[in-house]
């Protein structure tokens, strides 16, 4: 008799996100006359800028003609993309990546999940706490955070590193010695950074101990500040204990479209083992590229008129978060990021839980936020709102709540 | 100090189709002059159907219009699609799935691989000799397949199930009991069917035992004898004990354009549990959805044009099977398969062995083709072809074997 993975029946809950849907889709059928405004996933509603649509149209032209027409696509993205990527996010900061380190992907939401495969179950993880909930996830489902421990609301088997007020919402070298460490700057759900400097501490931090650093770098685009690194290869050493991971949803409004890529570097290795060869055989075993219209139109945000479209839609996004954060504080509410970040980590008021006070916005203010406890337990108390709606909305969303 | 997954190591070479492409490229360069026609790989060369070119079209259209913009996908696919896969591919067939057993991915192959997250490492596989090496991959990368016998060329932990010339490539019952068997009708490589009956008797078997059926219909559309069942749930009973993956690659040219489905029943449990929910938890977790455009494309293969435009490319391929078949036959080789499928079962001359038949045919005739040992013990002997080329290289690429 076929028995199923075990460690699916520990999970709390479901998937913080499809949670939220279900209980604003049940709010929605139960006042079909409320208009909610969606302030929760960070979802962008801007719509694709005419030079990627333009791309995707004449690029599903070429797949209509026998010459240009392409079939299976490389295991690790077309050429033309991976060029575009090395030398507009990399070579144009002083970074050196070759074109063989970049692994594109179809979301980076998938390699955020599936990059643990290539590493032992017994590595020990560490998270910040809050955090994007698939990298915790991800790890449960193959049994290497433990157990669920529910009084205590986090994972018998991983180092936690709180992300808090007093730390500026990053985080500390954790006590017990982690095997990989997980780390998000700009960060998802704080909206926190940290400077190059510090950064470079954690890749020194890393190679002393023997550590793999995975570093997702998918708000890159929100950076506004001097002194905060956009890839972690800016740090000294990073190539031979860093992997980054970036995606196209949030600079170029792809959550749609799913595009994103993996950097891991030939330096990186465990023994005589280059990771980069074992990525690569993961991708030719467990993937099968990514869709050549989708390609063109992620190698379409690198080319002049793209970038411009694309800069200008995270210029409105970032105006979004100054509304609110700005707004907030006016009405008294204690607000950190939305300034290298397109998500602002908001006190909840008069002690409520962060459940209590989603529940709260939801019914009076018909506004959607993302509960801070469902980033784990020092996200308790917390609400993450993201600047990814129109501007009518923000506005609109951030009146509603003065008025409560 | 981090260290890797330790069965990486295990894995006796690169991905099959990764070294086939590498020993190609190798000889390209090194005779620049030479016309290499490619039988190799299961990649289509017809572009794709002016139907689906459209809709594609249209569909980035939208996505650049905020009023018809589309974000995140839902992890299971968007319901115009599920509605037209249900309608187009069961309900015509008399066989009742719900749109909530239909869950849309990136291409076949990805949940292949993925399916094996949700079932228990104590599980036994059985697997087809020759196999798709994809199911034995991706269980032997989470140490499932046991280790790699070099002497035996096979797995310590899987059950083969020989499909030889004298069982018609359709596998028997394995002597020793599996918890999850893994069938692939019309097969690739061996292009052999079952009867409905048989797919029947192994229906009951699986649910005799308790095993899951993992079935593989990617090449549903090449059938072309009554009697050869569309799908599993033909059969009764197969909604308690089988999933169904099925691609777009195939009947509709889809190789580089990813896009699949997998169908996870409700009735099919594990005690208590529900394998749909399962499922559906996993792709929540570790997935985020296929792009808006690419399922348009897909959707576009139901519509009455993009019906009739993707079965002349069927029919199309499907005379390419019949000139290798019928050539190939008149010059005295040994084949079977490419009346059901795509693919043609070949069997080497003169004793060569699977590899040395491949590089002859590369060197001589520079065709390249698919050696059978590639996909398991009992492929030895053996070398696949596939239908997939144009009419023309398909052809002069027999007219060249012929003259050997």
């Amino acid at each position: 008799m076929f028995q199923v993975n075990e460690n699916y029946a520990k999970l709390p809950g479901s998937y913080l996100f499809a949670t939220i849907g279900r209980k604003v889709k049940a709010y929605q059928e139960a006042h079909p006359e409320k208009k909610i405004i969606r302030l929760g996933i960070g979802d962008v509603t801007q719509p694709l800028a005419p030079a990627i649509v333009t791309a995707m149209q004449e690029a599903a032209g070429e797949m209509g003609q026998a010459e240009t027409f392409h079939g299976y696509p490389d295991y690790e993205g077309f050429a033309f993309l991976r060029e575009a990527i090395v030398a507009g996010d990399y070579r144009a900061r002083g970074v050196d990546i070759g074109m063989d380190e970049i692994f594109v992907n179809d979301g980076a939401k998938c390699d955020s999940a599936d990059l643990g495969d290539i590493f032992s179950l017994r590595n020990k993880v560490a998270v910040c706490d809050p955090v994007y909930p698939v990298y915790v996830d991800s790890n449960a489902l193959v049994g290497r955070s433990g157990d669920w421990l529910n009084d205590e609301g986090r994972w018998s088997n991983l180092i936690y590193m709180p992300c808090t007020a007093e730390n500026g919402f990053a985080p500390e070298f954790p006590q017990e010695q982690p095997d990989m460490i997980y780390l998000c700057f700009p960060n998802n759900p704080t909206g926190a950074t940290v400077t190059k400097d510090r950064l470079q501490e954690w890749v020194d931090y890393a190679r002393k101990i023997g550590a793999v650093i995975i570093y997702d770098a998918a708000y890159e685009a929100y950076i506004s500040e001097p002194d905060v690194p956009h890839t972690i290869y800016e740090c000294e050493g990073a190539k031979e204990c860093a992997i980054e991971m970036r995606s196209f949803s949030k600079n170029a409004g792809f959550t749609g479209v799913r595009l994103g890529f993996t950097v891991v570097p030939r330096e990186l290795k465990c023994g005589d083992v280059s990771l980069n060869q074992l990525w690569l055989k993961h991708q030719e075993i467990k993937f099968n590229g990514v869709s050549y219209v989708i390609q063109k139109a992620g190698a379409a945000v690198y080319s002049p008129e793209g970038r411009a479209q694309t800069q200008e839609q995270v210029a409105y996004y970032m105006n979004n978060a100054r509304v609110i954060r700005e707004g907030l504080s006016a009405a008294g509410y204690t607000v950190s990021g939305g300034v290298n970040a397109p998500y602002i980590w908001l006190r909840t008021p008069k002690g409520m839980s962060s459940w209590e006070f989603f529940d709260y916005l939801l019914e009076t203010a018909n506004v959607v936020g993302t509960p801070g406890s469902g980033f784990g337990p020092h996200g308790e108390g917390y609400l993450r709102l993201t600047a990814f709606g129109s501007y009518e909305n923000t506005l609109a969303a951030i009146e509603r709540i003065k008025k409560l």
